[in-house]
């Protein structure tokens, strides 16, 4: 039998701390896992840098200290150690198919036959990473954006033949963890995160192709327009709040919205002289060697921001 | 002449309202106008009611109080009183175009030569609105978000015989008032801001016409997870900095970029069943005669948020 709230984190990277980060705060039992015991030792230390900064500023979630918090952590180079007992299970892995495959099956021959198994996977479908394998009806999809302890959103998608208490048990897992969960119904249609965010940044380099708008005018509509609203309402409600409720949006911008559509036209490839526009607009914004520096910026107003949201009413 | 940091807003409802503390409370002197005396007092009561409101959360915008900027604000019932000697017009009445040609075809009897004539309007272009009339080479659109106090873009957007200057000295003043513009260059492409948030919506439309996803999941896609980052980054930044710029981005990503843009087919018309669904789904969330409510939290939410971005370096 799986142990209630013991998790397993296999990947001691920047995803991994970070899930670390995650489960601990909401005092869960974490047992983290890598292969070199040096990557995990600066892994344990990162978690540890990274808990004890946020509570400086006052972002970190859940209701224990980092210290208190970082005892829930316990670090382990032994895949069974870190998989036998937990009742849900996290791979962090390197992006690559054989690697993720390896890991799962190494897991599945420890693991409890009630736990949950997950990828954090941003696109190798479950139903490809599970197929063949025995637990296959307990491997699922839960892929976070980056950094999940900043970020709380995780969407689960799982295969055609995942047992449904798996996806249920992982959202009610994820909730207790203080994430927001959403469920993607259909496989095939799945990492709707990303579906959503390719879709802006297509309509973007449309723009830049078509010469519609420079790239700095273009990177200012999210952060100082439509981006403040959608930090609290979702698409969908912030047109319902832009009428009198969605049919009344409908009835008066269904007609522009279906020809700006049809204006947008085929899909465009992310190459060619767009792209060269793009790189170097953005370079002199942000050199590529202070992309690390503008990543910490963001990570700090992520932290702000989950500060200022939690907070207040919801 | 005009005279400097002087602004003329035509029509005191909840637009009008808004441009006068953005410019009153960057120290603009401006003049409001609106046909009904009872409009223009409850406007005037409302203005004053918003920004001390903002000021006891500590949201004003500017350096002087609620008090002082009141003084910056004239209301008039006279048109000509409240456009001749201005150097920056802006237009806020109903959205209907024949009513807004006839304001314009009024206050170019008493503006300035020099005067910028703008109009608040979301789907009218320039050229329209502007064609035959006097002063066609000064008239723009300034479309901005709502409310343009709490949300600071504002998208510029000229006839192809506008002044160049008039563009120019349009994003000066509503740079100098503390907004965030941004200039299409092309007005037939124009309304980029619709665009994008369109875009978002048919896609969202897509997700629930497959019924990929529930419409409560799908709302949370943008408050706990990339709306997050859109409160801070632009669009084409936040790809630059998931890689290590945005060639790096294109070269792992835009190819199943592509294949999503193909998958998700072609223009959808916003009705029928996904319609109903999402109307009903919402609505158990907002009832129709909550909606007023929630749009106080959605701006109470703008202005701590508004409050957490300028207090902090950018």
């Amino acid at each position: 039998m799986a142990e209630e709230k013991s998790v397993a984190i296999i990947g001691c990277g920047l995803v991994g701390q970070s899930w670390a980060i995650v489960f601990s705060t909401a005092k869960f039992h974490v047992r983290i896992f890598d292969t070199l015991p040096g990557k995990l030792s600066d892994g344990m230390v990162s978690i540890q840098k990274k808990m004890e900064d946020l509570e400086e500023k006052g972002c970190l979630r859940g209701t224990i200290s980092a210290a208190e918090a970082l005892k829930f952590v316990k670090a382990t180079d032994a895949i069974e150690q870190c998989v036998s007992g937990a009742s849900y299970v996290q791979e962090c892995v390197f992006e690559d198919f054989n690697l993720k495959r390896s890991v799962f099956e190494e897991a599945e021959k420890y693991v409890s036959k009630d736990a949950i198994l997950a990828s954090s996977t941003g696109n190798i479908f479950p139903s490809r990473l599970s197929e063949g394998m025995k637990l296959k009806d307990r491997i699922i999809v839960s892929h976070p954006l980056n950094p999940p302890h900043l970020v709380p959103l995780v969407e689960i998608i799982s295969a055609p033949w995942t047992d449904p208490t798996v996806v249920a048990g992982a959202r009610t897992i994820l909730n207790d963890a203080g994430q927001v969960p959403i469920v993607a119904k259909k496989e095939t249609a799945g990492f709707i995160i990303c579906r959503i965010q390719h879709t802006i940044t297509a309509e973007c380099f449309k723009l830049i192709r078509d010469d519609v708008i420079s790239v700095s005018d273009l990177d200012k509509l999210m952060p100082h327009g439509l981006g403040l609203r959608y930090a609290f309402l979702g698409a969908l409600e912030t047109s319902y709040l832009n009428a009198n409720g969605m049919k009344h949006f409908c009835s008066m911008y269904g007609e522009p919205l279906y020809e700006l559509q049809k204006q947008s036209g085929p899909p465009i490839r992310l190459e060619g002289e767009p792209l060269e526009r793009i790189q170097e607009e953005l370079e002199q914004q942000i050199p590529l060697d202070k992309i690390e520096e503008r990543r910490e910026w963001r990570d700090q107003k992520l932290a702000e921001l989950f500060k200022l949201k939690n907070k207040t009413t919801n």
